[in-house]
């Protein structure tokens, strides 16, 4: 790649990656369909209903109370200890507190793992489709991204071992995954994971959505299989607030020591008051408490989207000539497939033009994407908003499949 | 470069400029200063004497009152507009909003600008010394970085223009720098800008500390004078609390969209809640009336800092014999160096013994370093912890002297 050629008289150059470096097509897409009056399943943003502002009114002037000038200062770039602990504690194998690194966000962990994994040209595996945000998190580093093939189930073992040579990892969301909904079975884990350790191939798990389960706990992580290959990303803004920015980290030792440092050149420590504010809420088990009124919130959002998709298009019809979706377990996406030679792209407007968004599929994929794939949010509207805007989606197909 | 290679049995290949991301020199020696009955020089903090903490928890809850699901929720990338309507107008040169982007402090702009400006073997100026972070921050993008001669009026224009052929950029910080404490004089920010036009350099100005003077302003930023030519960075840490990590960046159109993206991708965007904190904050002129009794403050520490240098050092001393020193006019930082022969890393243990820590200076060139010199912080300790410290650093560098 050639350094991009400034504009006559600019006193600028740009680095080569900048090519590399566009914004969001989904971006530019929320943007057109964030207009009064057009119900969106188009966000990927957790229902603000449940947002637990009292307790972090309390917990801000509780910190403020009892440690204002430490939660204020400067601090260290792992983090804080009793969060780290927190974290350490919560998860389902043995993690101890000083593999745990706090993250601006898991999308900042991304960005860490991109500095200390990736080099120009490097080979990085990623399903197919996979989360956005994370191939524009590593597209800075200008790696070469491969897609497995999946299924239901997740990432196809004859794909993997058909691609992971010199692959400096594979990039996988096991749970309730962006932007699918899908999830990775006990089986396809348990094959996946000895797969990976027999090819020397690491693993980067990013689970934001893993406690967002709505009938029965999703399995162990991957990681919880081989911790020293396996980076682990989680994330506070699915389970308390994304407007915080915090997630973490849990790293094996041949990787800490670089991520740390990546961490501390990056913006030094993540918020020191939002980690203590943070801790503050979450002692004492609140999140126990907490979490299964998401779960409850989802599963019931989740339902009233299946029943006014089922409303509004046959149970039995061909795939072919109707919307096809799926039944997530958990998390907050659904994934949905047009009739043959329907593209989302150019049903976007029409369905926006009679009042509901929703997200192309095809952006999502880092090699050619499906165009007939949609993702739709169900944690955001409202249940009346769900049903109108499910029958709004189906005027709009009928509609764009008679040509108007 | 070559990928680092794994160790025996690990899967892990790590990307080869991991190899340049190492722990901060300064980082280790403070974990080493940091201990009971040591007097510290050392540290970079604000004093937290000066954090407005009623303020904060005023706005905490105010916020969480007015806009709490706005404030808790995913937001724009680009930040707070009524906090980047606030950083615009207090600017003294034209800015427009949506030429500011809020950042997790200024140390991510530094990440960013590395980003979108650095490519492998790019020619990077800086000054001699310069801001340890920002080397870190630049290390990953893997720069040729080349050091300007420096007096204490800033950099030299011969040398810059013996320099400046392809460079990307200079980086400098132009008001009471990190680590000298010294400023450009306005002479010098007119020929430096005048020089860096007609050389077609870009300049990333760091300003961090540019409200922290002490009898009279500095003189206006170099981006004043050529807003299209240069990066301006600045921060909260200084003026309110490090601790909720924001900063910002002014960028031209040349930039700002590049800027934009890379900070979506580092991390979607700095945490909603702090920058309406801060706002909040900040409405009704708050610095204006807060930022004075800063400067009193740090003006009134450097005062005791130097006077006790005068009653320890003799004034006429012959600096190859004796400790000289700076008179910042503004910042937290004062600069000084060891008398001939003698090096600042090697007094630092007999020094930490008596009961004083300081950071030598050495880390904070980019080339080869002074040996002589060191970092004094002036803002963090008690007056009478100066006195007490500075006696201390006289008896460590009598003893030194003496071979003990």
């Amino acid at each position: 790649m050639e350094p991009v050629t400034p504009a006559p008289a600019s006193p600028w150059t740009l680095a080569a990656r900048t090519a590399q470096m566009n914004p969001s097509l989904i971006r530019e897409i929320l943007k057109l369909t964030d207009r009064p009056g057009v119900i969106s399943f188009a966000g990927g943003l957790p229902s603000p209903a449940t947002f637990p502002v009292a307790e972090f009114e309390t917990a801000c002037a509780q910190v403020l109370r009892d440690a204002p000038q430490a939660a204020l200062q400067y601090a260290a770039s792992e983090g804080h200890g009793p969060l780290r602990e927190m974290v350490a504690a919560s998860l389902p194998w043995p993690v101890a507190p000083d593999q745990v690194l706090i993250t601006t966000g898991s999308q900042q962990g991304l960005d860490l793992a991109a500095k200390v994994l990736i080099d120009t040209d490097s080979k990085v595996l990623v399903e197919s489709p996979t989360y956005l945000g994370a191939l524009m998190a590593f597209a800075p580093m200008a790696p070469r991204i491969e897609s497995l093939a999946c299924d239901d189930q997740g990432p196809a073992l004859d794909d993997l071992r058909a691609k992971a040579a010199d692959a400096r990892f594979l990039y996988l969301l096991p749970n309730f995954q962006n932007p699918t909904g899908r999830s990775l079975s006990e089986a396809r884990r348990a094959e996946l994971s000895a797969e990976a350790m027999r090819l020397g191939l690491p693993l980067v798990e990013d689970n934001p959505y893993g406690d967002l389960w709505f009938d029965a706990p999703p399995p162990a992580p991957l990681t919880a299989r081989n911790p020293e290959g396996c980076l682990y990303l989680g994330s506070f803004s699915k389970v308390l607030a994304p407007g915080l920015r915090l997630g973490f980290l849990v790293a094996p030792k041949a990787l800490y020591p670089k991520l740390l440092q990546a961490k501390q050149a990056a913006d030094l420590h993540s918020p020191g008051f939002n980690q203590r504010v943070v801790a503050e809420v979450m002692k004492d088990g609140f999140l126990d408490r907490h979490v299964p009124a998401i779960r409850a919130r989802y599963k019931a959002q989740r339902d009233i989207m299946l029943a006014a998709l089922r409303r509004a298009f046959p149970a039995d019809a061909d795939p072919d000539t109707s919307l096809s979706w799926n039944t997530p377990a958990g998390g907050m996406f659904l994934w949905a497939r047009l009739p043959r030679q329907m593209d989302a792209m150019r049903l976007l407007p029409h369905a926006v033009a009679r009042g509901v968004a929703f997200v192309p599929g095809a952006p999502f994929y880092a090699g050619h994407g499906d165009a007939r794939a949609l993702r739709l949010s169900f944690v955001t509207a409202s249940a009346d908003e769900i049903e109108r805007g499910v029958a709004a989606l189906a005027d709009a197909i009928a509609a764009f499949a008679h040509g108007s």
